[in-house]
């Protein structure tokens, strides 16, 4: 029933993607959306998913819209959505009630709703109320960027991004210097973190680096609603965490989940997924813990910080001498340089 | 004396520059350089230097004018050439004795001759004649791109490139497939063999992988005049190499050179340079080798190809517990895709 997808409706999904991503890290367990409206080639007003409970990015795009003195546009607009509008009531009312209340004429969705339950139902619901459809316009682009979002919805754990800062010959300590990172690295490594619902360490990380594990500067944009993530430390014994260390005593102190004994990691991660509303979770622990998730085929995501330079000593990414239970093959990888440093980036294959 | 520099100029340099890379890896001990004959805006003729012994790329491109039927242009025509010709007697005659006989009218060179009793000899003598020198043009790109020889020339020793293959973690090794590297990556490290005078592993590689060391296709371009590169053994005991190692036996044998209880690594390099004129030594040996390389300060240049996997066991790229006497930093880093592989390479920093 939808009118054929253009080039035009391309360009303006992408954009409601970009907008989509300022939402990266607050919306947990929602989805980061982005929406814009358009009457004619009028952009008359935008917005985007900030945090669960407030208002959707279909809703925001309207209210900026009226906010912008263009309610009276709204008639017979054209909605963009990276992700195919709610039709049911959770926190908020349905988006599917908005865009028929305000009388918009074309709804242009990225991607369909992953939950077989909903998925296609805002399409037919709209449709049968004379309001054109069109579904999966640069839909491999919204999925990639729900990838873990929707890896969350499926699976009930959260997606898992490893992170290693390295040499060359994946040394992740250097002899003099405390970093291995540039500036421009670390600048990234607090971007991930702002992604991120939740951090997770290994005692022993807390015992030799006392880190505090929050988003610092330098940091381009960091939304006010962002909360610091969940720092989760895994370790056989509280009493071996120092009492002092900056995670058990800052100002974010509640924001410390500490797991005594983990016998089950996808246990301990359902948990974090169930009781947190963790989406995502960013690995920053030493290799020995690192290899365990390897092994347990727990990663989705693996960010490897590269300083050009050989150590030639120290303690290793993954260290030991077995190889791993199966070998692990990324792929979309894609390389950024970070100052002296490279960045690489990649998805666990099947 | 010299007119000023133009645009033109630069880009006959940078033409002149693509000629030399023709020349790498046949030219030891001899530098690769390239040359471009003008006459106005007429390319009449162009050669590159090939292999020791023979013509120089000046006189080659003079020959290729005159077997173009352009010889009554090299009257007041214009040589670009990407080292400072050569003013005394080697091998062959004197290039400026050819640019005074032929009445070529002007010289562009990018990069002065390095060697002190050489250095703006030519230049004086052409100017003392009447001919129009510029030199100096493209001059970062000559002399990065003859750092190899220069650096063997001024210390007696060769060049020396690392040459790894790896996983993320650096591992050298899979557990079920023998490659690290991708065909596209494979391809690249032939082209490395190409550039070098010699390639260099330990016993133990020799008798765990019984590689060929050899160039093999497939190779965009292997001049007719290149010999397989030398092949370099450091072993405790000769007796150790299995008698019928491809090394040992195959068609290239009388190229392997064997050393025995190599206690002073620098010693062999001289002497690998003034025996067998190697300027360009690649090192494909294992990790506690490429150590004593690395801990003795002897290398060069890195490369490192990286596959998009973690494999958490097998040999180390640089094995051990103990860091580096001095903390490697590499500078003028650049990545290559090849395939689904990444190639580091860049310059080890002083």
């Amino acid at each position: 029933m939808g009118i054929p997808t253009t080039d035009i409706d391309q360009s303006r999904m992408l954009e409601a993607l970009r907008l989509a991503q300022l939402g990266l890290g607050t919306t947990s367990p929602n989805p980061p959306v982005g929406a814009l409206l358009y009457a004619g080639d009028k952009l008359i007003g935008q917005g985007y998913h900030e945090k669960a409970g407030e208002a959707h990015a279909e809703r925001r795009a309207i209210q900026d819209a009226i906010e912008h003195d263009n309610a009276h546009l709204l008639k017979g607009a054209t909605l963009y959505v990276t992700l195919e509008p709610c039709s049911s009531y959770g926190k908020t009312p349905p988006c599917t009630d908005a865009i028929l209340e305000f009388g918009l004429a074309r709804v242009v969705y990225g991607m369909q709703d992953p939950d077989a339950r909903h998925r296609g139902r805002a399409k037919a619901l709209l449709e049968s109320k004379g309001v054109q459809v069109c579904a999966g316009v640069q839909e491999e682009a919204c999925k990639a960027f729900l990838r873990p979002w929707v890896h969350s919805l499926q699976t009930g754990l959260p997606w898992v991004m490893a992170k290693v800062a390295c040499t060359l010959d994946a040394r992740m300590v250097r002899s003099a210097e405390r970093w291995i990172s540039c500036p421009e690295a670390l600048r990234i490594a607090h971007e991930l973190r702002l992604q991120s619902d939740a951090i997770l360490v290994g005692g022993a990380t807390v015992r030799s680096d006392n880190p505090a594990l929050t988003i610092r500067t330098p940091i381009s944009h960091v939304p006010i609603c962002k909360q610091q993530p969940w720092r989760v430390v895994l370790t056989r014994h509280r009493s071996s965490l120092p009492k002092d260390a900056k995670i058990l005593t800052d100002e974010h102190a509640s924001r410390t989940i500490v797991y005594e004994c983990v016998e089950n990691l996808q246990d301990m991660l359902r948990e974090l997924h169930d009781h947190y509303g963790v989406v995502r979770l960013m690995l920053e622990c030493g290799g020995h813990l690192l290899r365990e998730f390897l092994d347990s085929g727990l990663v989705q995501e693996w960010v490897q910080d590269m300083a050009p330079m050989i150590g030639g000593g120290g303690a290793l990414t993954v260290p030991g001498e077995d190889f791993l239970t199966r070998e692990l093959h990324l792929h979309d990888v894609t390389i950024q340089q970070a100052g002296v440093d490279f960045v690489l980036r990649g998805f666990v294959g099947s």
